[in-house]
């Protein structure tokens, strides 16, 4: 018997007509002789009302008890779906987080799955459907968590891992995941299969299809996912691991983002060791950089270095770089105004010229390239962000992704 | 250190501003140097909204997966609070119907509350402000459940009782229990002092300040209670046993309802056991008989039965009396548009001429009376819908409660 975890995100549960709709898509592979474990979010708006609600008592609302107010978002879904399971004469019913239990460790609002008790509910799949809520656990201590937004993705994929399941479906409002934005790029093609790598690389950088640290999980655990949609009949796409899938495109998507800032530090004194008392500081407020580039001056006793970081730590960032008293520079200049775009492949590594044919692209259309990295399966650069939909389409089309 | 349990009602937790509205009345009690446990109800509208999306679903939605969607509103609004309470600088935290545990039997969306663990809570009302959903429980067998509309009043009595606190506060949004409906009859007044029995037949008979069986758990008890505004810092209406008050009235109040309906069968035949099968077959049907009167008929062979019902159950009642072999009558006659008036007071026992007084003021207006219950501390008519007004202030007047 193939055992199948079923996700359902916000907007899929959103309405009353959306959990009966989800019903059915439920009943249909239950029907089909399939296990079922549905993994449920909140209903589209309802966390953003509850936040909304825990903000206007408190900007700095006490962690332990936002996440018993959060967590009621996704027991309420919960509820209504397996109530709309039983009313199709399907045997159904909840298991909330302390009633499984869900074991997670971490900080409120931010926690890990880390472990649950599957023999009740493994023995309850052969009568029955259960339904779980994403997003939440419980601590050691026997206090509601919550695991980040989007978590229920990671919900998801950690129960297909603790089951074993066969695979992990997620079902959202877009057909799967697309060559790049559909919403901006009308030629964007959605992807059959494509690898955990790309997948992450895609997710973290701005397609927000699947939430990346579940997607992470998946690739560890080598759970096969499905991305699809509540909405349609159509086939989503496959994520495997890299040996599984044929590669005949160098290039499997381009994403972009446009939430970060560029910061560079103008003359600072070239010594061994100046890097780290930079970004030191960073790290320890929780300030991820992304990229750094460093150039030699024309004093050649000094250099200029440039960096990247998410624009909501810019003030953060400044504020820290002026009271640093370990480094000296002369000036500081950045950049709150740019964009971050990014070709993802696992083909690129054995695809000769793919980083040439990137910058000759945005040559061609003079978009001026302010810094750049690279991973194995990735290419990044970020521009000024006026040129954002260009470069995009740019590359979309050199690419051969049309 | 004198322990209070503070109850605030759905219209005292309505809004985030009542919300923080509360938190400042507990900070308070609790700077007074008086330990603290809250319980709150859902924030007005929610539960209802819930019920709603089950009702879209299905009419019968499962009852066990009812208790775990309403079982969430009250969970928001602790949250909350506990939250707005941290806000104030104060040191809270809400403990879940699971986490206590509060454990109940019965069925679902009607258990009891049984036992709770008190040990925990009880330690950290040394250091805090305990803060708990009304309304919920757990199962023995580790569901979640319900007790009922308005069981919120039925949780604080019973933490009352298993903490052996020193009083049960209930918050609401009027400023007591009145001589009758203050909203209908202006000159309605304030009780200050009302005995459990007197508080028991007016929150039965209509006047829905109080759940009744909450009530009646104060009175077995000897829990003292009060019931007072959110809103306003005026005194309340303090309910104790007997004996603690000095009555100077005879009637207490006056209580109405026009949820009622009569039946009256017409011809049966007057022999021993008629009324008993009359009545088994409503009582197995659960439809609740509240007066009998049983006349004599002019030919002597048979008489005429007249009772009264909830008018919901009437087209149930005359189902059951249509199909019921076990009994023979000539005609039945109903009526659904009649009113039940009544008069409350633990002085009626030891004051004479209580119900001539009542029946001369209600002829006096030309009401007529179409059947009469009475117990030791209460005096109830039914009488057509139309008069109800005007035979409350009439009794209101004649029994000095103006």
């Amino acid at each position: 018997m193939v055992k199948k975890i079923l996700k359902f995100g916000g907007t899929s549960v959103g309405t009353i007509e959306r959990i009966q709709h989800v019903a059915n898509i439920i009943k249909k592979e239950y029907d089909a002789g399939n296990q079922i474990i549905a993994i449920v979010s909140a209903m589209a708006g309802r966390t953003n009302e509850l936040i909304k609600y825990s903000k206007d008592i408190a900007q700095d609302f006490d962690k332990r008890e936002l996440d018993v107010l959060l967590s009621t978002g996704e027991q309420v879904t919960c509820a209504l779906l397996a109530g709309a399971l039983i009313k199709l004469k399907l045997k159904a019913k909840t298991w909330l987080n302390w009633q499984i239990p869900i074991l997670t460790e971490g900080e409120h609002s931010n926690s890990r799955i880390i472990n649950m008790n599957v023999s009740q509910i493994s023995k309850y799949l052969d009568e029955g459907i259960a339904v779980i809520p994403g997003f939440q656990g419980i601590s050691k201590k026997g206090d509601v968590t919550t695991i980040g937004r989007g978590g229920s993705d990671a919900t998801a994929v950690a129960i297909a891992k603790l089951f074993n399941a066969d695979s992990c479906e997620i079902y959202t409002d877009v057909d799967g995941v697309f060559s790049t934005d559909p919403n901006k790029i009308p030629v964007a093609k959605k992807i059959e299969k494509i690898s955990y790598d790309e997948m992450l690389e895609l997710s973290s950088l701005g397609a927000k299809v699947m939430q990346p640290s579940a997607v992470q999980t998946a690739m560890i655990y080598n759970i096969p996912l499905e991305v699809r949609s509540t909405f349609t009949d159509r086939k989503g796409t496959k994520i495997f691991d890299q040996q599984s899938i044929d590669y005949n495109k160098s290039v499997t998507g381009v994403a972009y983002s446009k939430d970060d800032a560029k910061i560079t530090l103008i003359g600072v004194e070239d010594k061994p060791g100046v890097a780290a008392n930079i970004f030191d500081p960073l790290n320890k407020a929780q300030i991820n950089v992304d990229m750094v580039i460093q150039n030699i001056s024309s004093d050649q006793k000094t250099t200029d270095i440039t960096f990247t970081i998410k624009r909501e730590d810019l003030s953060n960032t400044k504020e820290i770089l002026k009271n640093n008293k370990k480094i000296k520079y002369q000036d500081i200049a950045y950049n709150d105004k740019v964009a971050k775009v990014s070709i993802v492949g696992a083909g690129m590594v054995s695809t000769p010229g793919v980083t040439f044919k990137m910058f000759k692209g945005l040559a061609d259309e003079k978009i001026n390239i302010l810094a750049i990295s690279t991973s194995e399966i990735k290419l990044s650069v970020i521009i000024e962000q006026e040129n954002t939909l260009n470069a995009v389409k740019k590359l979309h089309t050199i690419f051969e992704l049309d």
